[in-house]
């Protein structure tokens, strides 16, 4: 951390600002330039906060040079962190592909979709039980009932389940039936959820809210890795900007970026990325070109009877043909495209 | 609702969108056009999807007339509503000032603050004893036992209590021991916490999230509404844009366009809205001049010993200056300023 | 500037930065921190780039610490900037009202309206001749017969007159015509437009661009500045933002913090800000309070037969009634409304 | 386009909407609704303005249907645009890569780095001889001697010339030396540039905005068709957003998005779009899996002694290794990598 404060601060105010230094643990280290002193600080520098030194009169700016996040960071452990779900693994050099319906409908809506996902041998099966929703007056999922229905789906058909926990009220129900818990975008900054979700024993999926910054999306992973729970699956969905022709911005940015700053697998999530089905397809592809580790897609056998996104759903028939494409592609981008389960028919 | 389809679809699709929407319980009323065709739907529109006829294959764009909110909208209740807190108007024609540090640091920190608000006249005193923070490594809040205190400044200053609630499961104790419940930007769309401050007999100031958009904070209080509790105030405390030089873009905008579509009252909250504490006093001053019912401002005795938002806080001397330009403004903008106690010194 | 580098950085590569340092004139001051060392740089630095540090393998980051903007800031001139038209005093303690319609439409409707403001004591009269817009098909001004209009508009009422200049091209004439010369937020960084309104003798209005930070838009000043013409007011307009209720989202938090940074008047238009005409009289009231120099208003005696922006413009009427709101404001924000004409009629 | 009215609008109101309707020379057609009176318009409604309608006291809200751009999209063209320089065919099934340093420093680095991206099959060879710069002091380009070089770059090495025209006054001599004419971001809606850029007899690559929209930046490439010049490529080039770790956000969603509103070619300049080069590989290779038509990359010799954009070039090495993995994906995608050169070495 480094202040700086003007060539004419006063020499009280100069101690002024060493003492404080010193209070906290830090060195302070004096440079004077032609406009300004800067005084840097080493130390325990990660904790401090900006602004303890912004109210010292003399001092103007203050910049950081060490990251806020410790856990998730490269320099904490550099080489890619891999997730391992009964014998699947997620990050490293795998892409993998989550998918399934935005929401449970019925216990035959469920079963229809997982059995067409099966035999695409995609054995990562999406499908919310517990549905935020902006409107109070819309569906907000079938619930337990819903869960129940997850339970079925991986007993009868070997499925891993990943659904996402809503509120701490029901995470622990969620952790119990779900192989990754996911949590939504506008679930990224809370804070007591994401303290709970570090002490489930599953993977979770954090989904990047709508106006946060990487380093955001990173604080709150960190909050998660804090509480001993290490296997988070990082997700870009779409960031809110002034274009309203898509539903949202898809950041694709993020992957490299992340995958530079964290250990952790990035995923991308096209179907709200831009929200228009018949666009996803060429987000899917262009996602795991910029390296995502992974990617979950809605897909739904009635796009147009769907309770909630069914706009943003492909049919399986036309995820078959994205799945085809992308194992053309993992090659090129050096990752290994393993389904859950051998494919049946292609 | 209107559903607009190619002008070529066939005889059969359009009989398939009127049977879609007669299932629904709505009446279709077809309009022939140059380019498109136009089907107008009459009835019970409120609670449709948008999507549910985007799938259609004929139907190329859906526009919605009728407001997704309701219990909050002028068209519900046209005149403004006034919340009353033991003899305390907020709404109408009050304009009413909320003033305390950021967090509540220790009980004579919170003595001192609210000993000078007292003499200033402020009735409604704001601290926080859980803070949401960004870092799962920052100052998290003195929690119950901030409540402590804040229950003795009620009961030794006969101040009114704001304070945040961070999560279901202390909503209780906070509202408890506040006279008005704040739930934070981060939490705008925690939908859980939402119904739960829907069920509780406490006013609720719910502060409008970074990215969200002036209908879902009105959609957000809606789910207040729709619980039962009529007693809420919204606030504008800044969104987040591509301008860094500020922490917040403060979207004054959203004052008389709230205004005009809810009776609620609004509220500003400048010292996130701009986040540097010398240019708070001018945008309090903007914030009513713009028709704002009230603000919630950051004081704190020693700014620069503050474990949060030091850097945005106002001194109790600077406060009053404040207090005291309000005065001059508010009868230009038609408002009383009544205080909640007898100003001592001015 | 400070550059930084790993803690590991070899020997010669300190060396290399060294040398590069020397190279542009400046001297390297060194500082060994915990995880890095910083290059503290002094001497002529505001011309260097961040870029040219960053390319050596060794240079982490780069941080600033003086402004790239000089001749507009603060510490070049201290005292606030006046600008003088005709016994007109723009800035520092005065409080300045433009009005007029979006574009000229013919000769009738232009001197209805000026009639109508002189009447109110508007001297500042500002009307579009030519007119940027979105589509190629929409009406693009009456050019160069608006300017003479206008010309008639001065001559025989004795107004001042603001106008837009969209290109080089026209700028000679706009300015022969104009006492104001205004610069679209469109064209905010047109640089060739900017370098030449730094070379003519009039007063220049520049407006901020719809995605412009705060520095941008001090940048495009300094172009102007920089070329001898120190005559500018700039003008916060509303910037693009994820909120699409309103035309744009006005940033009043840029008037504080342009004040502080630059000796230059800062107007705000309001119109354009929201775009909504029944919430320009709140925004009016709003920019001033916050401490602008002045107002740019739209006035349309028929909006409603406007050929562009009539949705966001005033009648006389309502106008009339926020310049008497405005003659309360002004003394309480230590500001003199001085109308260029005396009032006949209020 | 759609009007709305309440229902409770006088019979009166309603004549006057149908008259100025009829005025216009389109044809009303109403239709009750529950809560509202709906006017559907047929006619030529492209080219009447929301706004005209919505001074109407009765009308409430106004819907368009038809879209306001007509030369540009598919409607007025189905098949994809060619655009044929000298043999080289841009869009439809071929991809095509324009590399080059950001700006002409000297005619040795030139032919240095045209000379390389020559040997690797690079025909189309980019370098700014003009450059728009936010700081009045930074260097500002070679302009005519850089003119002069890139003539000789083309007359020696047999490269076609892609550069930029950064006013009108100079868009002449630009236009006699390139062969594709660049519009920068910054002048996306400098429409008297883009009237100019549609009467020259060369293809324009015409960069979005930093806040455009999607349509925005048709409506733009709109003008320059309108004037006759159909040879218009388009090219995203990132947003400005919130996220700062990025030097822009670039929005991928525009590629498909682009692709099936217009027949125009869609580039992607991962260059701007990310800011930092070793993030320039995977968002090439994200652009062209999205189903970008081409790419257009900054490559310098010496990165480190850039004048400009250094940060964001990739070197002759790392682009080799590009093009390299663009060979292997453009097929994927159903594409034809052709370079304009045999390539000697790989």
């Amino acid at each position: 951390m480094i202040l700086f404060l003007k060539l004419d601060a006063s020499e009280k105010d100069v101690e002024k600002v060493k003492e404080k230094v010193a209070s906290l643990g830090c060195t302070p280290h004096l440079i004077y330039g032609t406009e300004k002193l800067a005084i840097a600080l080493t130390g325990p520098t990660t904790s401090l906060d900006e602004e303890e030194f912004l109210l010292l009169d003399s001092v103007q700016e203050v910049l950081r040079i060490s990251k806020k996040y410790k856990l998730v960071s490269r320099e904490a452990k550099n080489e890619d962190s891999i997730i391992k779900i009964d014998g699947l693994e997620i990050g490293g050099d795998n892409l993998t592909v989550i998918a399934g319906p935005c929401s449970i409908e019925s216990r035959q809506q469920l079963f229809d979709i997982a059995g067409s996902l099966k035999e695409m041998g995609i054995r990562l099966f999406r499908a919310g039980a517990y549905k935020p929703r902006t409107s109070p007056y819309a569906f907000q999922g079938l619930k337990e009932k819903g869960l129940e229905y997850l339970a079925d789906i991986k007993k009868e058909l070997g499925m891993l389940i990943v659904t996402e926990a809503k509120d701490t009220e029901t995470l622990g129900l969620v952790a119990e039936v779900s192989d990754i818990v996911q949590i939504g975008a506008r679930n990224m900054q809370n804070f007591s959820l994401l303290e709970k979700a570090g002490c489930i024993e599953k993977p979770v999926l954090l989904k990047r809210g709508l106006s946060a910054s990487i380093e955001d999306l990173l604080m709150s992973a960190e909050y998660i890795l804090a509480q001993g729970n290490f296997d988070v699956i990082l997700c870009e969905r779409g960031i809110r900007t002034f274009e309203t022709y898509t539903r949202n911005t898809l950041d694709l940015n993020a992957v490299p970026v992340i995958k530079k700053l964290s250990h952790l697998p990035v995923f991308v999530d096209p179907s709200h990325g831009i929200g228009i089905w018949d666009k996803v397809p060429a987000m899917s592809m262009g996602a795991v070109a910029c390296g995502a580790d992974g990617l979950i897609i809605e897909v739904h056998n009635k796009p147009n009877e769907a309770l909630s996104d069914g706009f943003q759903s492909l049919t399986p028939k036309n995820f078959e043909k994205v799945l085809s494409k992308l194992s053309q592609l993992a090659p090129i981008v050096d990752k290994k495209f393993v389904r859950g389960f051998e494919v049946k028919s292609c």
